[in-house]
Parts: C-alpha cells; sequence; structure tokens
C-alpha cells in the first residue's frame, strides 16, 4: 500500500497492509486529519504508544475493507480515533475506536472531526463543564479551538478564546466566541481574572501563571499541548486560595477500553451537535497524501485556520 | 462569654456572645478541636473569611442553647462546622452546619472529628477514590492523617502512609496503614513510584514533584496543606504522561451552601462508619480552654499524634 514514511522529510512510499489483530478491521482510508501530534512525531518528539503503527495518522474516515473477525460489513463506511497509520492506504482498527459518518457530512469532512470531538468532549467532561460556566480556549482559530467554541455554545456556555490575530479572532466570532482576546495586544489574565470555571490550554508553562490567575473558584484548568514549554512554576497558594484543579491530558496512550468509552461517548454526544447544525466540521484545507510535507508546512507556519486533511483515496 | 483572644498571646477573656443571624442557631460549647489552621490564625496568617468570627476554632460539639428560627429543639446535642468561634462558650452556627453527635462519641470526642471528617471526605470524593485504589497519605499520624487512613480502609482502599519516627508509623499500622515510609530514611516517590491513584498532601511546594512522580496513571494529587511552601516547579510535561492531575483545596472559605453539601454528606458518608466501629475517633490529648496558648505549643512541637481538644463547659 502508499503509505507516507518519516525519512529525512515525509516520502510517499509502499508498504505491506497492516495485519489484524483479534477485534480490530481494515479500513480503506478515504481521508485522514493532520494534527499538531504529526508534527511533533516528524519530528522525533512523539514517539507511538507501543504496538502502535509506526505511520502518522491520528484520526480518519473510510470504508471497511476487511471486518476480521468482528462480524461488522465489508464496505461500512466508518470514521476512526487511531493512534497512528493513518497517513496510509489502509489502516488497522480495533472496534473500539470506529465511529459512523456524521450525518451531513463526507468521510473527508468527518476525518476532519474526529480528534477534535473526542479530545475536547473527553477533557471537558473531565473538568465538567455545563451550562452557564465560562471556558476559556486558548488558540481558538485551531482545530482544537473551532471545534471547542462551537461544542461549547452548544453545551450553554460563555466562550473566551485568545488567537494572534484580529482575523482569527473574527473566525471565532462567527463560530460564537463571546469574548475575543488578541494575545499579542491583551494580557488574557487581565481580561479574564476570577473568571474562567474551565480552562482548555495548549501552551503549557508559557500560560501557567497567567491560567491560574484567570481561574474563577473551584475552577479547573486542563491542558492538552505545551506549545509553551513543559516546566513552570506553580504557586500552590494561589490555587488552594481559588479551590482550583489543574489536569494534564493525553488522548492517543490510553488503553482500548479508556479509548472505546470516549469515542462511545463522543458520538452520543457531539454527532447529534453535528446533525442538527449546532457543531459545523472546521475542514479548510485538504491536500493530496503524497503531498503531506506541504500539510505539515501549511500547519507549521500557522496560517490555516481549522483544520487540514489529507485525501488519500 | 468566656472566649480565647489572640492579644499578644492566647488571652482568656470576657467577650459579647454572639448575635444570631437568620438561619443560625447559638451553641453552647462543650468542646472544641484544635487544628493547624488555628496556629496559622495565632500567628496572623490566616484571617477568618468575611463576615466570620475573630475567635479561633473551626470545629466544636455541644448543645444548642438557642434555635434562633430554625425551629430545632433547645438542648439539642449537636457537633458543627465552623468558620470560626469555636474558642468561646457560645457560638452561632449556620444550621446547614450542625450535625448529629456520632452514635458512642462523647460531645469531646465529637469535637475531634468534625473537621477531619469534612475535609477528607469532600477532597476524596474530589479525587474520586474508590475501592481498589491506591492512597499516599502525608503525615499518617496527625490529625487529618489517623481519620484519613480507617476511612480509606474502609472503603476498600490500599494505605500508604508517610510519618518522621517509627512510632508514629506504628499507630498508622494499628489504624490499618498498608505501606509504612519513614520520611527520614527513605524517599517516599521511590516507594510509591506510578503508584498512587490519589495522593492527600499537607506539604505543598516541598513535596509536589516526588507526588507527580508517585501519582499513578490518571492519578490525582490533592492539596490541603503547605507546611512544605507556597511555590514549587511543576513539570507538565510529567503530568500530562500521566494524565494526572492536580487540586487544591479549602474548607473554610466555602459558601454555605456549599458547606451544607459537604456536611449533609459526610454525616450520611462517614458517621456509619464510626457508629459500626471502622472509623475510631482518634483524640489523645484534652487541655481545658483557658490552657489554649498549651494546647498550640503540643501541637507546633508535634509531639502528639491524632487530635488535641480544648474542653469548654
Ligand atoms: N492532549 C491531547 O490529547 C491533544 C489532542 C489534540 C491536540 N492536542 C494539542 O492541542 C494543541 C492544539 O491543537 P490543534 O490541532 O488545534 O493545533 P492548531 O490547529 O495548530 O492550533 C494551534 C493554535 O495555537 C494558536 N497559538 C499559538 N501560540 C499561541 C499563544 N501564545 N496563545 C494562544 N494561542 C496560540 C495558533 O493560533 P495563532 O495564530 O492565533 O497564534 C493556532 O491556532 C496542540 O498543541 C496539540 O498538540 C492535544
Ligand atoms: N485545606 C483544608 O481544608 C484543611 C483542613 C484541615 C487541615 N488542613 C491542613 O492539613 C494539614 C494537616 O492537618 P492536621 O490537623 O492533621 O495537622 P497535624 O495533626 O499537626 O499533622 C501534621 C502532620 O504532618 C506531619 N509532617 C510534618 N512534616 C512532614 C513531612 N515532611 N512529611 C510527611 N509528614 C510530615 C507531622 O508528623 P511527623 O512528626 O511524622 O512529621 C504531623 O503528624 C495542616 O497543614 C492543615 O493546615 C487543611
Amino acid at each position: 500500500m502508499r503509505a507516507i514514511e518519516i525519512n529525512d522529510g515525509l516520502i510517499l512510499t509502499d508498504l505491506p497492509a497492516p495485519e489484524l489483530k483479534e477485534g480490530e478491521v481494515l479500513v480503506k482510508v478515504h481521508a485522514t486529519g493532520v494534527n499538531r501530534g504529526d508534527l511533533l512525531q516528524a519530528a522525533g518528539h512523539y514517539p507511538p504508544p507501543p504496538g502502535a503503527s509506526e505511520i502518522m495518522g491520528l484520526e480518519c474516515a473510510g470504508e471497511i475493507a476487511d471486518p476480521g473477525d468482528t462480524g461488522r460489513a465489508k464496505g461500512e463506511q466508518v470514521a476512526c480515533l487511531l493512534a497512528g497509520g493513518g497517513y496510509a492506504e489502509y489502516v488497522a482498527v480495533p472496534e473500539g475506536q470506529l465511529m459512523s459518518i456524521p450525518q451531513g457530512l463526507s468521510t473527508t469532512e468527518a476525518a476532519a472531526i474526529v480528534e477534535v470531538a473526542c479530545t475536547v468532549h473527553s477533557n471537558m467532561q473531565l473538568a465538567g463543564l455545563k451550562a452557564g460556566d465560562t471556558l476559556l480556549i486558548h488558540g481558538g482559530a485551531g482545530g482544537i479551538g473551532t471545534f471547542a467554541i462551537q461544542y461549547a455554545k452548544a453545551l450553554g456556555v460563555t466562550v473566551a478564546v485568545t488567537a494572534g490575530s484580529q482575523e482569527k479572532l473574527q473566525l471565532c466570532e462567527e463560530l460564537g466566541a463571546d469574548i475575543l482576546i488578541n494575545y499579542k495586544e491583551e494580557d488574557f489574565a487581565e481580561v479574564m481574572k476570577n473568571k474562567c470555571d474551565v480552562i482548555l490550554d495548549i501552551m503549557g508553562a508559557k500560560y501557567l501563571e497567567q491560567n491560574i490567575k484567570a481561574l474563577a473558584m473551584d475552577g479547573h484548568l486542563v491542558i492538552i499541548g505545551m506549545q509553551g514549554g513543559v516546566k513552570g512554576e506553580l504557586n500552590i497558594g494561589r490555587l488552594l486560595t481559588k479551590r482550583g484543579s489543574i489536569s494534564a491530558t493525553a488522548l492517543r496512550a490510553r488503553d482500548l477500553a479508556d479509548k472505546a468509552r470516549i469515542v462511545a461517548d463522543t458520538e452520543k454526544t457531539v454527532w447529534p451537535m453535528i446533525a442538527d447544525g449546532r457543531v459545523k466540521h472546521q475542514l479548510s484545507t485538504t491536500v493530496p497524501l503524497d503531498q503531506a510535507a506541504e500539510a505539515h508546512r501549511l500547519l507549521k507556519e500557522g496560517e490555516v485556520t481549522g483544520k487540514i486533511v489529507l485525501t488519500v483515496a
């Protein structure tokens, strides 16, 4: 099969199709979403968890080419959460990580929503986000951000976002964001001081102190990215005064049971929001698989908003 | 009424009895528990929350002297969670902070259990502690620790403790602790590396790095004391790899509704554990109210285990 290999750049190559383990199906990939984790993996910083494919790609959509021992129908269209392997013609997927294609979406569009939906939904559940809360989303115009804004608005939450340009903030506003903060011009911790019931953070160390300032009483900071570094000073006294919580999570290394639970729960909660139009996919750019390097360049340069998807078949 | 005033030391003095606000009862104090928060308050570091009594004392037991507008019976024996005011003959208590006297306990013994029960139960609920988990308790022989060991064992949890002497560790073992760590001789982070589903911490900054090391996957560090300092370096990368959570909480500043919820929930969960003997009060020392300064000295020197109670009436 054709697949992208990391080999002094991203090279289209020929590899044997994956062999199925118990409980897995073989999916013929139509499209696969591009994630920041892929950039890290390409740079050698984010090795796949033990047992997972060495190929990049954390989400895809396509059709079942071989149902293995699962009893699924050959030809069934599916969207898939992956531990890896999406940048290829075929990928082996544990049955628990299969979802239906959300109503009204093409497989290409579906490949743009699996990872953000599972990440945002599972983390907002962990933080107990609920109607009436105020949520601060860092990087509101990115893949995670554009989904999170719509998801939170569907739950009845007040949404604040940060982004680095007026253009990106305008997109956030169109998606429903209530409070727009250009982090290059304003200190978000001042604007949101003591106001945030939940913060969805992708900056890590760089924003730790400011995020704690921005937390409301009983607030919860959830860190899913460390674009601003790994080690930061924590003022425990300030956290205690607010009865605050900090969680840091990742989806990829979870075990099969945990992923199956998250996938099922996300489908149950988020797919209806897509079906009735409250949440729209934010696929902004498609790139053919053989130009994966160009897709990575676009994501790295930060000029795209929403999601980039590689089209495969 | 007689009460202890902070005035260049702890002085027994005469003060007007408190006036009742709506929904409060006047309690004639039989006994009041001594807490580390009282030492901080005496030193000027832990001012009472707005509206609370200036007098020390975070828990007491006694009888209702004036039911105010609550419809309670005069003479009813009650245990009380307080925002302050226990070091006195009379204290005004919001009805939501009244508990029954646990079956089999005297009022003096009951005054030793309210604060630790509410603190430990509410925090272990926040952390989702459940049967089969491993819990690390720092300061296992203290007031919080001696209660937490028994509470966790009653839930079916494996309990590890730290303490500074073999004598204190022996008490922890008698109370049910499974893993005993003398923190002066061993590094608890090595002994418990990646093993702790929940950690109940009282040291704050000093133990932050080691606590993260000791967390298991999806583990939760709950910080309720900062005996080892306020500011520490947080390795977010390590926390994220474990999908870990950190919460820091305090009981005293919670609003009335929150306290009422915790008090009711604690009574429902913990009082039956006391009634059937799974949890025993750990009152080790009683001191008359007029010798409050001596009680503070005993707690500060760290020679007592379990709880100290001031007897009032
Ligand atoms: N833990 C997990 O399970 C998990 C899962 C998925 C994603 N992630 C992580 O989540 C993060 C976001 O992923 P993504 O797919 O949304 O990436 P993305 O589409 O590249 O978005 C990242 C956004 O960050 C913004 N940004 C950069 N510097 C910023 C700053 N100082 N303050 C605020 N925003 C800033 C960028 O926009 P501007 O131009 O406005 O700066 C960009 O829109 C990544 O770090 C990714 O690794 C984690
Ligand atoms: N946030 C809240 O809502 C809340 C409520 C109640 C209490 N607290 C806090 O919780 C803490 C414990 O309260 P407490 O009533 O149990 O106090 P305590 O009875 O004085 O117990 C404190 C214990 O800490 C131990 N200790 C000292 N240094 C230690 C170290 N380096 N490692 C491990 N243990 C150490 C001491 O025993 P050794 O001799 O073995 O060192 C002592 O037994 C205090 O800081 C208190 O302020 C917080």
